[in-house]
């Protein structure tokens, strides 16, 4: 039993969390690192702990009482499944329930509407409700997924830098300030490729894209030409005979929003709220019983 | 002093040694699993000791005398400069000198004469000799570079798989074939590329490509078209003029060699010989010195 719950909204870059109360009024926040279900069990673990018991100082709380509170929580890269039983064990709450962090992104966006959202960031997703139906397309991570985010196409950037090193590819203003990143050194853009890159390191390359796409380089249209393809590709599998309501979330959305084709741009919606937002709604409804229990004490 | 030389190959899928005496002749040879130099150092390591330590007893020596004899070491990923260092630490020869495994297999196929070869198995790299300058192109290893290899076409297919199996694009055969053995979970599949997965697991899935490309699958052509074309971007950027041999080497060779541009397929010739005799005639000069005082003896 408990007057709380809480909503984590565990992405690629940061991990947030809200304390709300039985109405669903957020009472405190917190923030982390990176909770992506890739990165080591132990640091998504301490990063959602922190930004949980963040939330409770926000609201005045005890720390200590983390344990007899439920916690929703949506999380990048939840699709693979062993995992999430490794991390529940490791987290200190009261009731722990996982989805992936498109479900919340999408009760946030949507509310109970139907709808599609995408979530184009550090990584990329798609989700669409139907009639209540949800189909989920995409978000299966950085190395053999995630096509159009901001991991992958910082990761192609990189790729076509090192042809234009060798002399494959004509260099550009974008592949020269990539290589001026790296001390003009190649070895040492593939040392942090091999060695320490995770996906929100090459993530952070996609601004420069967008920057000089807008100058006309010709490395950044073909990156951004293949992405928005690959965008386009997975919104014709997602938006359904009369959908009218389309969110773009995720770092990139505003960026990608303006590349889309006519008829995908014709459907774009701002979002109701955001994920956390949407967390902060499921963690009501799947501690319903619990919240109702504190209500009768 | 030394009356021997070892020489070694090291490449993404298997570390062959050779020990030659002051003649170049081949008296014991060994092998053992990966050298790349991006698994760990210690695994390199260990390979390498162990194949030169087997060429030892092949050669009925006492295998302590690792420690008398000098060592050439063509590696793949070499290019990446600190990690020789560390490596060359842990080595027991006499004295150690390292190249990129792109130099010994230089050798090896063209002798001395002037062309190019290019080495496409889990890696790819392309290497020219004009007038004895060399040229070196690719070789960055997997994660930002190797365009074309068995490894990066094999991470291809996992992510084409992926799309066919959200209804992004139309499952094929192969692509069937691939989720078939992940017993059509792509989870499972998603889990090996993110934990497991190396550079030769990916690539061992390259020969099934060729084989369905060979039935007309759509997913193996569409992957092997871009395949080809970074082969020809790379080769263009390589071939000299007058240049009239090119000689491919590595364990999608063959495929390939059938499916180059007519002008590339034009200058084709058989390697002279393989990369670890190309070591050997390497070491040999290398340690000229060594072993003409073991002589004078």
């Amino acid at each position: 039993m408990s007057a709380y719950v809480i909503a984590i909204d565990g992405g690629g870059t940061s991990c947030r969390a809200a304390l709300a109360d039985r109405h669903g009024r957020v009472v405190g926040r917190g923030k982390r690192g990176s909770a992506n279900i890739f990165t080591t069990s132990d640091a998504i673990g301490k990063n959602i702990v922190a930004a949980a018991g963040e939330a409770l100082k926000d609201a005045g709380l005890d720390v200590a009482r983390l344990s007899e509170i439920p916690a929703f929580l949506g999380l990048a890269g939840i699709n693979v499944g062993e995992r999430q039983q490794e991390l529940a064990k490791a987290l200190p709450f009261a009731d722990t329930r996982f989805v992936h962090d498109g479900l919340i992104a999408l009760q946030g966006a949507l509310g109970d509407e139907d709808g599609v959202m995408a979530i184009l960031g550090t990584g990329s997703v798609y989700v669409s409700r139907s009639n209540g139906a949800l189909r989920n397309v995409g978000g299966w991570g950085f190395a053999i997924g995630d096509q159009a985010s901001g991991a992958v196409i910082g990761r192609t950037l990189l790729q076509q830098t090192l042809l234009a090193h060798d002399g494959i590819r004509e260099h550009t203003p974008l592949s020269r300030a990539v290589m001026a990143r790296f001390d003009d050194d190649p070895e040492a853009m593939v040392e942090f490729a091999q060695q320490s890159a995770r996906p929100a390191d090459y993530g952070a390359l996609a601004p420069l894209i967008f920057e000089h796409d807008g100058k006309g380089d010709l490395i950044a249209r073909d990156i951004l030409l293949d992405a928005v393809r690959d965008i386009t590709m997975a919104l014709d599998t997602v938006v359904f005979k009369g959908c009218d309501r389309l969110c773009l979330l995720g770092g990139l959305a505003q960026e990608y929003a303006r590349r889309l084709a006519p008829r995908h741009r014709a459907i774009l919606k701002e979002p109701q709220g955001d994920a956390l937002s949407g967390a902060v709604q499921l963690a009501l409804r799947a501690f319903a019983h619990e919240m109702a229990g504190e209500e009768r004490r």
